[in-house]
């Protein structure tokens, strides 16, 4: 095959697959959303058939040959066009498939869909001796998949990362991390010595359901939302599904007695499906249509929701509404609501930190899967060492490991790498915000006036549309002119917070 | 491969392909329930997609060198083991399949699109004439289909009826639809001289959705289906998806001035689902697991529709609930609203017809489609044909040809041969449930005491758990001991409706 024939070859070749992928998405949609209870085996017999034809493709040699023909007519010297990201993105995924055995990626599968179902189970009954087990096998087989992954010389860790931060690296990581724990412990102790605190107890009232939809739904139309390509249901873990162009869905949950949960759950999955939108939809099924990274992706949903959900601006302009659909909160001042809004404090449930602390539970997970991978440490002695580390960074202690090392779902599926996408992404978010804000003047004034368009516009032109084109490190680089750096996000959490608990003017 | 081998590999390869159809499944199901508007041009590509994946491993030639070595082994005696009805049912489909040249599947799958995309815009606006060159294109290719599978010698009509009705003819089906056709004609000469008539206008009252749809919830699980297996959504047409064992989906809709339409309706697609259900999950996956025919499909809604439904011991027992959720109801007698519920009177709409003139509709569909097919009608002279047969038929005439010959969207998918299976329905439900009611007992006696599992019992045993075991006229036999007649169905109507109208005692 000619080189451009073999990369026409690659494209449809690409398309079906991610076809396929699509309709896998709507039965993970489904799974969560509307399947009856009777039907669960179904669906994972069905998962399971869909991820095998998925799988069998990916690593069919046919494709690597002809994704060889096709690099044969490559210019070395292009990296930027169309071709060249494709190819790029296409043979990384490829030598990545291919180099882990077959046998082992069955048991991974396997392993992990055990591990996850174990995993329901022990954290509803706090039986952590129970789910150890699980927890082994799993890491075991993730070493092996990271063995296998590693290309030499550098830690076996790093494989694990890369597969949801192309290019990131446990040390480079280490390096911001560093930064950006040194300088939340600093922001954390003036915290605690701040001559005002927030009194929580004004967010609390009566949140009726239909109330805490609608205002759901204002506010995150207005926010860019198009509910004519996407929809919002119901499930236990709020999510995102990209099904495709034209349909990005996402999910909520209501807490009866508080609509700031269900409205920041709902903004930031409405930060992810923003992104997806505005993906090119003409390269829909190829890695250019496709996202870069989690931390890029997570830039998107914690940006909507922190930097923009939980500002004066945005508040300033909703505030009137949230009054209308909660008459309770007449009764509050804005000044004291954003404050409970914005309170900081050490707690157990990462998914529930503040946005000062939430990193530091991002940083010690981080430390604590890097020994596990290397070998450092050992599943059985994890309590201990999350103990440990829950002492050192929040001087306080779960009561049971449910709400200690068993909460999050991430490694009991087998999902090692993934949790330091979430901190990478407040630093993407604050040096993307950073520069939108130089470039377009006040967003708070903006969002005042319930101008949230420009922002939405400069991450279009920025972020979104770019896809894969460039790896989350250039991205940030050609978006803001500069390196990816953690002082971005540590000046934004040190003006606000200083402010908001009176330590600045 | 021995020939053992050979059928457990196509086990394996069915159950890998239902798979796919199964996803492909909950694809039509969401987009008729929950797609996004502007996702729908991804939807249609992605079921290219899935349908193209279905179709390749449906006529892959291997297949059918693998099918051949287990059919070497096959005892030629033996037409009833699992193995011989399995290799029976994908020898059919296999050569009914590749039978068809692809390049003909792919233009008949694009023009059936486009027809129904066409009749869509054009039943709305009543524009025949720019339906007109959808249906001449989609008529020349259904020719081109039943010229393809035709065996020779027999009407090429009957190799589009056989994709519905295994093993049916059209001059079998004429002979039943004759004999249906003159005993109707006779009933209703008697009807329209009967001494008195019934008041629709019983039925009309404030039906708030929500009552609606708690008393169809009320009446579906009583009669046995299961909302741990299903759900039930709203839909502009109603259907039933059967995704998986355990997953058997209905939809309903609302007139907000009668809940009969929408209650009907639910028990239809019910009954539908009550087959589903019924056949053995053990078997999913092949054909032994899967319905037998369309007719057989309906029989099961009809009778659940109409033959227990719309019967007076359904009603002695749901009555009161009807009016605790419609308490207009409370002027109306049980005698008075039965009455209304079964008014016999010419109509224009296929979907709204009573019990008796609904297979009048049929009938003359079977006969025009027949000739179209045939090439002894064109369809540029399909509308006066239809007003011709409506005139002969029902004594009435549409005002336009949305309400007339482009009121059903069958003919605008490419699917002939379809219609008779209705109307074949109705006499395979009329004759299991005179033999259920011989084997059982009194039925509208037991229904009266809010008894409906005995009959569905008998069902799952006689009908649903045989799969595709038996072809329908062989199943009729096997459930009741007699071949398929229209007479149980002709005695059931006279004597309810000549009782109904006051013409017997």
């Amino acid at each position: 095959m000619k080189p451009t024939e073999a990369y026409q070859w690659l494209l449809d070749y690409s398309k079906t697959t991610a076809y396929y992928q699509s309709a896998m998405g709507l039965l993970h949609w489904d799974q969560r959303t509307c399947l009856p209870k009777e039907g669960r085996a179904h669906r994972s017999e069905q998962l399971a058939a869909m991820t095998s034809l998925v799988h069998r493709r990916a690593t069919d040699p046919g494709f690597g040959e002809i994704l060889a023909e096709a690099e044969a007519g490559k210019n070395a010297d292009d990296n930027l066009s169309d071709e060249a990201v494709n190819l790029r993105e296409w043979r990384r995924n490829y030598d990545r498939t291919t180099r882990i055995p077959e046998s082992l990626a069955v048991l991974i599968a396997r392993a992990s869909s055990a591990g996850e179902l174990a995993w329901q189970t022990a954290r509803q009954q706090n039986d952590w001796e129970d789910f150890l087990p699980y927890l082994e096998r799993i890491v075991d087989l993730k070493r092996q998949e990271a063995q296998a992954l590693s290309k030499g010389g550098k830690e076996i860790y790093d494989a694990l990362i890369d597969d949801f931060e192309p290019g990131e690296t446990a040390a480079e990581i280490e390096k911001l991390f560093t930064k950006l724990e040194n300088a939340t412990f600093k922001l954390l102790e003036k915290i605690e010595a701040a001559p005002r605190k927030p009194d929580p107890a004004v967010l609390r009232g009566a949140c009726p359901p239909a109330a805490q939809e609608a205002f759901i739904i204002k506010v995150i139309t207005h926010l860019g939302y198009n509910f004519d390509a996407g929809r919002m249901d119901f499930s236990a873990h709020p999510f995102t599904s990209a099904i495709g162009p034209g349909d990005v869905r996402i999910t909520t949950r209501f807490d009866p007695d508080s609509f700031v949960k269900g409205l920041f759950s709902s903004i930031h999955e409405t930060g992810h499906a923003l992104y997806s939108h505005g993906l090119p939809p003409k390269h829909w099924g190829t890695p250019l249509g496709s996202s870069i990274s989690m931390a890029i992706h997570e830039s998107q949903s914690r940006m909507w929701e922190n930097l923009v959900g939980r500002s004066r601006g945005f508040w300033k302009h909703f505030y009137p509404a949230a009054r209308t659909h909660f008459p309770w909160l007449g009764k509050t001042g804005l000044d004291e609501f954003l404050f409970a809004l914005n309170e900081v404090t050490p707690s157990l449930i990462r998914t529930e930190a503040d946005e000062v602390t939430y990193n530091l539970h991002i940083i010690m997970r981080f430390k604590l899967e890097r020994m596990l991978i290397d070998g450092q440490l050992e599943p059985q002695d994890l309590p201990d060492a999350w103990n440990g580390a829950m002492e050192r960074y929040f001087h306080i202690l779960p009561q049971n490991h449910s709400e200690g090392v068993m909460q999050d779902i991430h490694w009991s599926s087998g999902a090692f790498g993934y949790f330091p996408s979430y901190a990478l992404g407040n630093m993407y978010a604050a040096q993307f915000y950073a520069k939108a804000q130089k470039e377009l003047g006040d967003l708070p004034e903006m969002f005042a006036t319930g101008e949230f368009s420009p922002l939405l516009g400069w991450l279009r032109g920025n972020v979104h549309s770019r896809g894969s084109r460039l790896l989350p490190r250039d991205l940030v680089r050609a978006a803001t002119g500069a390196d990816l750096d953690a002082d971005y996000l540590i000046a934004f959490l040190e003006a606000k917070y200083e402010k908001a608990y009176g330590l600045r003017g």
